[in-house]
């Protein structure tokens, strides 16, 4: 019998614990779930015979070490700040790891000691980082093997409603860590395109996208996605001239983002003065020039030369934020209470389902001949618990799991899916759970 | 005789140790000036019979207890960063010290030690801070003596080039800190205005401007400075409607500093890919989109919405920052590039002199009565080494130290000059080197 350590129950474990639930009896795995709530791991596990939950605190370092040396294998879900103390005591103990977040500089910096114990720890093989990776490194391999020469390669990943249920004004509804939806892109993002460095301030983010067409999905918007350069090293497209990465979000929902980016109500850096009994209109008026004799609205839209009876008017006021209802947060950050009001609008309903859309479009020279490659995914949602989000992010990592248990990944270190043994059977079967590119060529 | 300890031989510190070397016979005192250059630190005190300078580390701990051992008084003029470590050794060693930087968190904690031992440690006695606090509270004193009652105080300090010298498109260069000015304003400003607060984030601080005339010398327009609302509590005015505190600067200045604010040219937290072998022209295109079929000067006008034949494509033409001239500079962030541009335009020449200019703007209601206080100050530099800069900051540190080795101030603990037993001789004296207020006074 092997054993299966699984640190963290939260919504995006979900599809990751049914996996391996579900082969638990095939391979003669047994789970222990651990989760500072046990009762929703208990839900999670759900009476299965070869699971079982309990409460972990990662902070108690006895309790890390126990329970991974009683493990075969160890996956971390848990916030991506926590992995190390995990990383650390797997070292320490001979045990492979598994987990869907960035590598950590603390964690890169056992990679040595991992090499040399013969450790394996695979991370970023989530969906974004992980599918993109893996997807976008079969396509890598396979134009150098054919002798093609890569010169752009553009990717973006989305994480939306399904379309049949996208029917706010906005285009969006909160489908992931609405914390990290607010205040995504803030710092610089840098790119380079034929040869030229980009570097976009956050303020003019939102004014920088692409557009593009994803299957019979219809169009989406683009925004640059921070650091695209270390991905040149990563990929081994040292060279290329043009590289971008991105995040996709459906027409106009960036115009309209801008919005409170120009405002000031993304800040999370400073506390507003009184913020529990200021309500949504004071909210918006005190980013607004002190000006009695015309309203809130007209000051916005001048403010920020919109036309008032503009569609974006219409989102900022759809959200109810020019309302006098009382925010009620105390010693709150703008984007605090930002995140509060678009909490109430951007819900998932009971029986709507999301969807995550992941697109590479690679420009490729082959001897004279140039072509571009795009390469499209789109996964809906099955029911509120295995998201389109939960798929993707756990099943890769409930595959590489199996695959380290069955010995078909053989490796060591501290490791990205990047290789062909690893990347090809995880998306071999990530297929048969309808996680699949589709890829077209257009001859330039 | 008694022995002042001065640390840093910095240009702001040359008024300072001027008037302490003037007044040393009269009052039997003896100098010490420390610097890590003593070669600076020699030229300052030029052979005084009752001057010496040393090499002082204030990283050396036993040399600096040392140096403080031997002192009656200390005056700290190094990096604000640094002061910590002397006022440390000063409580430990019952000195008092002066200081003309912001109080820090760390040196606050210091008030019960101080104050137990007897130790007067007093910060923020330059001229911003320093002049602004001391001229605001005798108004501000006198106001609540006759019973009136302060509706609004808005208080703003600007460094420029005397108006003689003034003859750059940008009226402006360097009298202070580059790097100070090149990075001003980053993060919230905050302020509050008939008991409205209001926010105004970074990138659209210099479009948030004020206007006001001085004295004679014309218009300035003024943007806000940072965090306004604590000097409610600083200055006693908890309740007052209205609290604003700005920088000054000539007419146009902030609406083509936007520029550089917009593009990103400001930014201090990352660094540019090869910014050695980048030309200005490059630099300037690395923040606009990839377009070849317009230049990088049409594109930047459309990009921020200013017309090609505007006044400020004029300025930015002037500092030559479309040339396709090398930076030279290794691993530079944008704002290290924009000032080594800046530097080369914005320089203060052999016979040019300087000026700070400050105004306080007061709205009281006395009875059914109201009226408007505004008080100004204007003082140019001497020359080179006794700018306006070094005499506005040097003078109320200086006499500050006289008075307290004299025994005219008497105080304990960690203090801003905000009584009247402080500012009133230092005002009365300072107006003696021409730094005095001019106050006008509207009926409304």
């Amino acid at each position: 019998m092997q054993h299966i350590l699984i640190l963290g129950a939260g919504l995006s474990a979900s599809s990751l614990i049914k996996y391996l639930l579900d082969y638990s009896e095939e391979f003669n795995w047994h789970i222990r779930l651990g989760d500072l709530s046990v009762e929703t791991a208990d839900a999670k596990i759900n009476h299965h015979p070869r699971g079982e939950a309990f409460y972990f605190n990662v902070n108690d370092d006895k309790q890390c070490a126990d329970e991974v040396q009683k493990a075969d294998i160890v996956v971390s879900m848990l916030p991506a700040s926590l992995h190390y103390r995990v990383a650390r005591a797997c070292v320490d103990l001979s045990k492979n790891m598994v987990t869907a977040s960035y590598v950590s500089p603390q964690i890169e910096a056992l990679q040595e000691e991992a090499k040399a114990k013969g450790v394996l720890i695979l991370n970023e093989i989530g969906v974004d980082p992980g599918i993109d990776h893996m997807s976008a490194m079969q396509i890598i391999d396979r134009i150098k093997v054919e002798g093609g020469n890569i010169l752009s390669f553009q990717s973006s990943t989305g994480g939306l409603v399904a379309p049949k249920y996208d029917n706010n004004p906005w285009n969006y509804k909160f489908t992931w860590n609405p914390r990290n939806v607010v205040i995504a892109g803030q710092g610089v993002s840098t790119f380079i395109r034929n040869g030229n460095y980009k570097y976009i301030p956050y303020h003019k983010l939102f004014r920088r996208i692409l557009r593009t067409e994803v299957l019979d999905f219809g169009e989406f918007e683009i925004y640059p996605n921070r650091d695209s350069l270390k991905y040149r090293e990563i990929y081994g497209l040292d060279n290329i001239p043009s590289m971008f990465r991105g995040t996709m979000r459906r027409p106009g929902f960036s115009r309209s983002w801008d919005i409170f980016v120009q405002l000031g109500m993304t800040d999370d850096t400073f506390v507003l003065e009184d913020s529990e009994n200021m309500t949504y209109r004071e909210f918006v008026n005190s980013f607004l020039r002190y000006e009695t004799k015309i309203t809130v609205e007209t000051k916005l839209a001048k403010y920020l030369g919109i036309d008032e009876d503009s569609e974006i008017m219409y989102k900022l006021r759809w959200l109810d934020l020019f309302k006098p209802i009382k925010i009620g947060l105390k010693r709150a950050t703008p984007a605090q209470i930002l995140q509060h009001i678009l909490l109430k609008k951007w819900v998932l309903e009971k029986d709507d389902k999301d969807m995550i859309v992941m697109q590479h479009r690679f420009e490729v020279a082959l001897g004279d001949e140039k072509k571009t490659i795009v390469s499209s995914m789109a996964v809906e949602g099955t029911d509120q618990t295995h998201t389109a989000m939960s798929k993707t992010v756990g099943y890769p990592v409930a595959i590489a799991c199996k695959l380290i248990l069955t010995g078909q990944i053989k490796d060591a270190g501290v490791k990205l899916p990047l290789d062909e043994s690893i990347y090809k059977p995880i998306l071999k079967e990530l297929a048969d759970f309808g996680i699949r590119f589709i890829e077209e060529e257009i001859e330039n």
